[in-house]
């Protein structure tokens, strides 16, 4: 006998199922996250969807996890369960939002009726408000599903996804315990759910082209500037079109590396005001024209915002708007804009200066002696690297270090310097190694980290092993919170970190030897010989490196940018 | 020169110290936290003032850490970063908001100037908007103080710290760079703040004590129940006083556990509706009056809502208010209200049932086997715990599990019964642990986890080693998450981990085997060995059992309310 609720739908299937094959349709292949009571009957239905449940370690690892894995496949997922869990993870949900990722956090709770009868539940506060953790979570997501009525959650759910995939941040779907296995209709997912952005209204898109093309043909020296939004509003298509059909000198930002295919000959580097290499600034800076693309001028983005560049001198384009000098062009999307700009351009009236060589300076930074510098080794990665590498970079010395790296064409650079928790980057390169698996990708994840960041979620290079994914670790073992020195306490002990066997980590989390590789290397030699060693290089599964540097070095980009920034810190207001 | 705004301070001192000092004061020693750019120049006062730092691992067991730390010492400190750091904490405040957790979280956040001017700084959303996360503390907050005008200052630290302790729940204090070195008026530091709680009106008093005498004179078989909130609200020695003078048989609910000391002749058992043993629920729900203290009637605190008392022979005494049978008696603390009834209560007039004899049954759950058995372990835990021991159980078999267990005089339980957040105990430990430390007491800390839980939150045991902290882990391997396999899915993968070397983890974490003592105990009678050891009985250090036990075993009481769980979660609504 059916259900009466099911009565009227033509394939009735389970909230749960459809929610899932959602995510399936949208790309996504592997959800990440923790099983808790107000999850479990929903976990049964994530392999009849066709989709892999990671079983985190963690929640917080989950969603550092779940970011990584968006940044490299395009979006992603992340299951918690009420309160405790979802709790957990908010901070690497806040972080996919502030750069702008776009992950889908799943919360199972309590069901519509204990929530009614404000029932005094485990993982609540006790006071009966089941709205509280949605309302922290509502601050950090540009969509909220509660899913409480069955007739509206097909809806729901297709509106959360596609705001999530358009806007690029997160969106927060609140499931209770007792919707997961309520009917809806599943002819619904005969028809996929629309993703594509909504295009520009033509006569306000072609007078902006016009306007750009403007000052383009005019300008003298112009540069393409490319940012962190290019990356995540997708339109790096659009971008190369641009770079290859004009030729003219392109930048990254340390958010934006990654965008650009650095063996290119217009590519000219990596540009953070005075955190940039000297040939490099000057370039930007001297130029009469520079069409800034998905700039996100944070602190760390632009060395303590050091950028001597004019909004005179600038069209900004963005997901949203384009901004033209100071003329602003609000619900002007940049795709639109690029698209067209690249179309009609006169390369006949195009000036195009030369972009300043870019290499890896191995050489020019290697001293005599056998310490492993910071100056040397970001540099020497450049060499070690192979196309289509997705290298993930934790906050401090890795991230500033890894602006001195030239990339092989198709490298991911997975990187949180808006954001910037320690700890982001063994989640996210668990996540980013999982995608490319999923993607059926023979790609390697090289991960760089501190021995300070990789304490606080090293458990998942459990996942890791669970998952036999190929990811190369080098830990930075410098003895503590470097960034944090530069910006203030050198010698502090609150800086300083209880030492651990590092080398041993992986394999009391499980790993047997033919799972993991371990290395200690202490030496510019010993590095050298790793490098250059065939099976090191082929990666077949773990490896993990334990890389000594010295305690007060740092990268230069890093040192620079500390020091504006506590200079910031400590400015005193008059009041 | 004195710089202007320190005119007309008498004895001027900066905010941070005046901070720090304020929570010598209270009773801290200790403050958990970690390093972040926008709370190091803080941390140099700490020491200036008399206090440690903890330097814990991440932000969320040093949450668990500083929950743990006010269960033992009254009150604790926890010290983060703007965002990211305070977020990565924030399930654990959230934790002690819903337990009733005297919790002081200071964030280290942007100088006033910065948040003014809305700057694009790291940690941020990148929307100018400083006030996301002290909004999503404020949810979980019994008070929030942004330090933003040194004139204000003092006055908002004071009555924060008031605040969190009259009210027994977090405190949000968020302090700006550019206000950590302000100078405030240093001769307040000679007035203690003010911690009594506010009197009763004693004519609405005496009334509510004249009702409940009555109730009790006439009552033919009163007892006490003693719970959560009597611990958190600091009433034990009202509540001894009155066993102590009315030899009333009293229990304890899960939460209550540790309230009484078990070896007093009144001491009946723990009360938890169908999940109490059956002489103890005969004895309570049989009662025509029961003082019931602090109750905090939560699903997994009362065996899924499962008491069968009646409210009109209950007397509820509360922080807030008490309430006799339906009558409520608004702003009337049960302190007052208690001393009262133990000053008039006539002996001549009550009467006194006999309480249920309480033993560690070790015997009568001994299987032939040599499997150790849930039901075998929690009271031969009994006979190895002695007094003054320090007990922290984690959600899952072990609070469940230690229902069975008698304590000696002198325990303190510490569980997380209501919040339930997994991997909190081990951060639990190690704060409650150094709180045992800072008070000069020669106390042990036993840990009971299981293997699923201490993944979360395994790198505290770093924590542990870096203060020489003495704790003994019990790490029940069980291969999983027993819990929820008992609500659903017993042989689901979901509920899998992967199996770590456990033992080599302390050791991986930087323990020397000085510093920690490592056992595998599979059998009873390795188990006896061990238990008995005199060595291990002192443990001097950290001490960490692998102890194996059946996958699908399980405590009775954790079957019952799993089951009762699974139940309300299926549970469907007709809509």
């Amino acid at each position: 006998m059916t259900d009466i609720r099911e009565q009227g739908l033509k394939k009735p299937i389970v909230v749960a199922e459809y929610l899932f094959k959602r995510l399936h349709e949208i790309g996504i292949r592997s959800v990440h996250g923790l099983p808790g009571d107000f999850n479990l009957v929903a976990l049964d239905y994530i392999p009849k969807s066709g989709l892999r449940w990671v079983g985190s370690v963690n929640e917080l690892n989950a969603a550092y996890a779940a970011d990584g894995y968006a940044r490299t496949k395009g979006i992603s997922a992340v299951l918690t369960t009420f309160g405790v869990g979802e709790l957990s993870a908010i901070n690497g949900i806040a972080g996919a939002f502030s750069e702008h990722v776009p992950v889908v956090h799943i919360v199972g709770c309590p069901s519509t009726i204990s929530q009614h009868n404000g029932m005094l539940l485990h993982h609540t506060l006790g006071n009966g408000d089941f709205n509280v953790f949605a309302n922290m979570s509502s601050q950090i997501s540009c969509d909220m599903a509660r899913l409480n009525k069955p007739a509206e959650i097909p809806d729901q759910i297709d509106n959360a996804l596609r705001e999530c995939w358009i806007r690029s941040r997160p969106v927060y779907i609140m499931l209770p315990t007792d919707m997961v296995e309520r009917k809806v209709e599943g002819t619904r997912l005969d028809t996929p759910i629309d993703l594509t952005e909504p295009k520009n209204e033509p006569e306000r898109e072609d007078y902006v082209v016009d306007v750009v093309l403007k000052y383009l043909h005019a300008a003298k020296a112009p540069v393409i500037l490319v940012d962190a939004c290019a990356i995540r509003h997708r339109v790096l298509d659009e971008v190369h079109a641009l770079v290859e059909k004009t030729q003219l000198p392109v930048f990254v930002t340390p958010m934006g590396k990654g965008a650009i295919n650095e063996s290119h000959p217009s590519y000219g580097g990596v540009y953070a005001g005075t955190g940039s290499q000297p040939e490099v600034a000057e370039r930007v800076e001297s130029a009469d024209l520079v069409l800034s693309i998905g700039a996100l001028k944070s602190d760390f983005n632009t060395a303590g915002f050091s950028y001597r560049t004019s909004q005179l001198n600038t069209i900004d384009f963005h997901s949203t708007h384009c901004t033209v000098r100071y003329s602003e062009y609000p619900n002007v999307a940049m795709r639109g804009v690029l698209r067209k700009v690249n179309e009609r351009v006169d390369l006949s009236k195009l000036c195009r200066p030369p972009s300043p060589e870019v290499a890896n300076e191995v050489t020019k930074n290697r001293d005599s002696s056998e310490t492993i510098t910071q100056a040397f080794f970001w540099p020497r990665v450049g060499e070690y690297l192979k196309e289509n590498d997705i290298v993930v970079t934790e906050t401090g010395t890795s991230n500033f270090g890894i602006w001195e790296t030239k990339y092989p064409p198709g490298v991911t650079g997975v990187t949180q310097i808006l954001w910037g928790s320690i700890g982001w980057s063994v989640g996210a390169a668990q996540g980013a190694a999982l995608a490319a698996k999923d993607m059926g990708a023979d790609r390697r994840t090289i991960l760089f980290v501190g021995d300070g960041s990789f304490q606080l979620t090293a458990q998942e290079v459990t996942t890791m092993m669970r998952h036999n994914l190929k990811v190369t670790i080098f830990l930075i073992y410098n003895e503590g919170f470097t960034i944090e020195r530069y910006i203030h306490g050198m010698k502090a002990e609150y800086n300083d970190i209880i030492r651990w066997r590092y080398t041993d980590v992986p394999t009391a989390f499980g790993g047997s030897d033919k799972q993991v590789r371990k290395f200690v290397i202490k030496t510019k030699d010993e590095l050298e010989k790793l490098l250059t060693d065939k099976e090191f290089n082929e990666a077949g599964g773990l490896q993990f490196v334990e890389l000594w540097m010295p305690k007060e070095d740092a990268p230069r980009a890093l040192k620079i940018t500390a020091e504006i920034s506590a200079k910031n810190n400590a400015k005193m207001s008059d009041g």
